[in-house]
């Protein structure tokens, strides 16, 4: 019997991707059947890159968006200080040619940030349609201590504010790609846009120092540090922003998709944090600021910050 | 301090929505933390429904998309015998009038079906976009028993093949509304359409008697009879087609979206799921072939069957 399909040939091929070099298992089924590490709850997210919003598809390759569509679902996990299990990929794929090279382009980016991260694709879902959207949804574990995970809320006067790294450096690599320079002047930042890291390490070893509150930089760090003072109902006076080689104070506050971590935690636990990023080989955090309790407050160096960023437009 | 942000007072608003009636958690965080019954296994899988290849949003509502989507996704684990735990949710949706009110429409569907499956939506995801798209990840959980799940693969000759329903009534359904015709006069077929339930009580029984290979029928009946087949390197032999009142047996063979199951299990175990079906108070299934050994074998009252249905043209 020959299948007289096109869609069934691109499952198979994708199948064959998936299981090289990585652990996977499902993709056979309707659904995939997982064993899940006793003890520990789940941690659960989902994150979607759609073309013509959160990329564009001149700037970057399907892999690009293949791999920034895992590991921007993967920072969610971090920023829970959970430790990577399984990854389910939904992909809507304009017909184009029909070959469906697109499919599989997205795909081998995907299979690399698999990879890269050891977090195993184990179920998909193939659709056509008029724009590229990649959703992928994150599972992940957490060892049963308490707690089993690092929320928004939970940040408290007296706390001083951690990032992880430079923020901005996304935004400047989409503004150099965007002015044709995107290859050999900044690759750097090129590189921060087309393949950016989820911060797993770092935010397990936060989470297991006492971080109070704990978000992922995905919109932009104004933005993310106003939703973490409103979650947790404190105010944020900002000493400073650590602003990316190559970008400006503005692109790091509004630019968006570091995948930084921003961590509020107590002044002991900042310096257990800090020793413990060391000893493991990351990057030194940058503290930015203090939390105090007026909810009112939201200052960089003593002036009212807005908390701009990126916001969608919902219909 | 005011959100200068329109896409988060949406967010807000979908969180009430969800915690009404139902236990929903998560949704404020980056992820959302789930306590895993201990010893079975999870069971996971990803679906999608995309305005102009699955829907047509003039003819039916916002809401019938997002029931839809979610109890299309459940079908995956009733397909599976697994029973639902939590769903995830990524939206993409067109800015439209930028009101939020396309959005929150398609999650009162989602919502309704969440209370009708007893499966809680934990977590979720909004874009912009230029199509609505609606993936709905879900998680189940099995019984510890031997098989946790029940696959495609397992098919053996001699099974006799069971549908739990008759199908072709989402496709006459979507037929009679596009001539207008979906209110009065067939209201059955027309909510066959809208609202498909995902047969879950029936997979887990089917699960437990001892079926050997099993899958919904999303694509059509001819095409997911023949995955099943392939699948499980047999051939079948179908004497009947359960047809749909008002629909015909083309519409049964290919028209895909019924969400009854396909089942493959040896006579006595068959004897046994159509005694617990009766005990339970569900609909008898119907015997529709044999499993035979030679795989090249796919016939229908004796005839060659072509295995049309629904594929996807992918770019």
């Amino acid at each position: 019997m020959t299948l007289p399909v096109q869609e069934d040939e691109v499952l198979q091929r994708i199948r064959r991707m998936l299981e090289n070099g990585i652990e996977a298992f499902g993709l056979r089924d309707d659904a995939a059947v997982l064993d899940v590490p006793a003890g520990g709850p789940l941690v659960v997210s989902v994150d979607s890159v759609v073309e013509g919003i959160h990329v564009d598809l001149s700037l970057c390759s399907p892999g690009d968006v293949g791999w920034k569509a895992l590991m921007g679902a993967l920072s969610d996990l971090a920023a829970m200080g959970a430790t990577p299990l399984a990854a389910l990929v939904a992909l809507c794929v304009p017909g184009g040619s029909g070959d469906g090279q697109l499919t599989l382009g997205v795909m081998e980016g995907v299979a690399e940030a698999s990879r890269a991260s050891g977090c195993a694709v184990v179920g998909g879902d193939v659709s056509g349609g008029n724009q590229l959207v990649v959703s992928v949804t994150v599972l992940g574990t957490s060892e049963p201590i308490d707690p089993p995970a690092v929320a928004r809320i939970g940040a408290q006067p007296g706390d001083v504010v951690l990032v992880t790294g430079p923020c901005g450096a996304s935004a400047a690599g989409l503004r150099e790609l965007r002015r044709g320079r995107g290859g050999s002047d900044t690759p750097g930042l090129a590189e921060s846009y087309r393949r950016p890291v989820a911060r797993l390490r770092e935010g397990r070893l936060a989470r297991l120092a006492g971080a109070h509150a704990m978000m992922d930089v995905s919109d932009g760090l104004a933005l993310d540090l106003h939703r973490l003072a409103a979650a947790s109902a404190v105010g944020l006076e900002l000493d400073s922003v650590p602003v990316a080689a190559g970008a400006t104070e503005e692109e790091a506050l509004g630019g968006g998709e570091d995948y930084e971590l921003l961590i509020a935690i107590d002044v002991v636990g900042a310096g257990m944090l800090v020793d413990r990023f060391s000893s493991e080989g990351l990057r030194r955090p940058t503290m930015v600021g203090l939390v105090v309790e007026d909810a009112s407050v939201f200052t960089l160096r003593g002036q009212a910050l807005q908390p701009s960023g990126w916001q969608h437009r919902l219909g």
